[in-house]
């Protein structure tokens, strides 16, 4: 995968000691050479972890320097020392990279309840300071330094011609566990050398973070810690993108939040299948994201699909708890191009047949076509296997 | 267990080969000998199942002879053909009991989406009439008729006397899988010989439902089929009850529903814990049961337990998001006893020792205190373990 970093940022990533056990990197930093606009957007989870309360007051800003996250611990449930060790990550690298604590943004994530090892993290920070680099590897380190239980690094990255200007996104994000129905990120940071308004930043992000990181669960269990941030140099261009530029830059945007958010749906602990819910027909697109969540949520419906079963009553009854008024008589459903039921019964289909389809592929496609009106969604999930209760019942606080 | 089984009823139970594999019984039978008033609690989803469109109107009534019941097969999502076989089996048990095919009520439970074999049940009916009887062995087989998954009977009974006559009550319940947030029983047919009027019947029923049946989850899916059933034969006593023997009478019967509905909790597929969740000091009952439902149907709260792990973190976090406003700061929760979080923040407490308690007890009780007001609510729910994960990932359609 080529990584097109834009122009004016540094990145890094070092092993502080916080995941003692593995020895992984766990502490990452995203520099802005200049003060850039920032935006983010953040869990809707009443107990939020402290580096949350700071971020939310902190953007959208255009006068943002520094993002510094660790790993390993979340910094969650931890009261008032609990802040003030996140105001003090801020201190840290503002001292280290010469700015204001002000300029400097701060992520964590890993386990609850634990009061972070200051110590380690300081020299983590200071360490990460001298690794500090522009190159693709320097990205790589520091998307490598947001893992928890992910499998993978989740990247994307896209370069596009704004008004005879090149213009580069690179974003990065953790996902795997505790990911829930809304603001389902855990951490994605979205780096852009477009130039953008404070304003302009937050509603493209908001509006982003609704059709991808929003469309998204592993087990519907909304973190204290989710927090997705745009960073925008603005060293592509002089001026701030407006109109057409500033369309097409959403547009791209929503492609690299797509491709980072399929791929945590895709790390989900244990999973077999990666599951994309196409939800048709309905009367608002709040109504097919309120059935598409059902059916995401149901342990039934990602249990069956990991038994590479067709198993429409789980999918179709699950539709019918959402919530959502419509008419059972004209549901229509499909799996990986089959029908399986339409106009509210089940139709023939060789069951032996779509179940081998199941099995040789990952990804399942599951389209759900109701006749309420226009409106749809595309959500992203995974099944639900027995290695994701070893995972997190062996998971001890 | 004694089961006090209320005069003017028989029952019984036979094998018809719905379960062809198991050769376990599959059609239940509960006579009333004269016309008892009846009472139904229904599943609110959307897709309902062809005999719960039948109950649903024909209760409440007071001029109910049978329920006839067949496990197996859920008779859902079946159409018009779904519908004119249960009016089929009401019929074939009109004719075989000697009534009017509208004084009997219809259950099914089992495999969603395919046609009832109506030429075993036919064959099932004449065999399970003949069978009837009125004592204990006669409705312990009738409750046995309604299992599926589930690995144990559920009964309940209790004798009292109201107004210096003896009047019984006894329910019969089946749960296991697709346990949902709602009207969660799947099947339970609850009998008395007291005299009750529909209303009252119909009144005291939903006010149980809500505090028992509704307040159970296994992992939160709704079925298409649940339902509760009352019937009255009034053979206790002359006049209808009223007033201090109404209330005595209710009370009772939530004794027996609460019972039951533990009992469906408790044997909630693959479990290995029990979990009671005591919410407390709401403003509301419903913000008190959307806070109990949320935690309970959390997979990774579900999972720390089945791995005896006090992570009162997942707990915290997952009452944050069920939409209820409270105040972060002021929580507090003890798992089985043992305080682990008060005023927002966690408390030290001896992790190794609450995790072995854990592991010595099938019952987990976990209390979750809140300072918005005076309600509360008792919610039942058990863990999720890879055990669950196979009997759902392997129970093919």
């Amino acid at each position: 995968m080529t990584i097109h970093v834009p122009r004016g940022f540094r990145m890094s990533a070092v092993s502080c000691g916080i995941k003692q056990a593995s020895g992984a990197k766990d502490v990452s930093l995203f520099v802005s050479d200049e003060p850039a606009t920032a935006a983010g957007v953040y869990t809707t989870n009443l107990v939020v972890a402290a580096p949350v309360v700071l971020d939310r007051h902190r953007t959208p800003s255009s006068n943002i320097r520094a993002v510094v996250i660790n790993s390993g611990n979340a910094n969650a449930c931890t009261g008032e020392q609990g802040m003030s060790d996140a105001e003090q990550m801020a201190e840290l690298t503002a001292h280290a990279i010469g700015c204001q604590p002000e300029q400097v943004l701060v992520m964590s994530t890993g386990i609850i309840g634990h009061h972070l090892p200051m110590r380690k993290i300081a020299k983590g920070i200071g360490a990460a300071t001298s690794a500090l680099a522009s190159h693709e590897d320097a990205f790589t380190a520091a998307a490598e330094g947001l893992m928890t239980t992910d499998t993978v690094r989740k990247m994307s990255s896209t370069e596009i011609t704004v008004g005879g200007n090149v213009t580069r996104i690179c974003g990065a994000a953790k996902g795997a566990g505790m990911i829930g129905p809304k603001m389902a990120t855990m951490l994605s940071v979205v780096l852009t050398d477009a130039r953008l308004s404070p304003q302009d930043a937050q509603e493209i992000l908001a509006r982003v973070a609704d059709q991808t990181f929003n469309c998204i669960s592993v087990e519907g269990h909304m973190s204290t810690n989710d927090s997705l941030l745009l960073l925008a140099s603005g060293q592509a261009h002089a001026e701030i993108l407006q109109g057409e530029g500033l369309q097409l830059f959403e547009s791209e945007l929503l492609s690299v939040c797509t491709e980072l958010a399929r791929a945590i749906a895709n790390d989900g602990e244990g999973i077999s299948h990666l599951i994309e819910l196409h939800v048709r027909g309905c009367a608002t697109r709040d109504d097919a994201l309120a059935i598409a969540k059902t059916v995401a949520n149901s342990a039934l419906v990602k249990t069956a699909i990991a038994g590479n079963d067709p198993n429409w009553g789980r999918i179709v009854s699950a539709a019918g708890y959402a919530g959502v008024p419509f008419d059972p008589g004209k549901v229509a459903l499909a799996i990986n191009g089959t029908t399986l039921y339409d106009q509210g019964g089940p139709v023939a289909f060789d069951a032996a047949d779509v179940s081998k389809q199941m099995k040789n592929n990952r990804d399942t496609l599951v389209e759900l076509q109701f006749e309420d009106g226009d409106q749809e969604v595309r959500f992203w999930t995974c099944d639900l296997t027995a290695e994701y209760i070893h995972i997190n019942a062996d998971y001890h606080t």
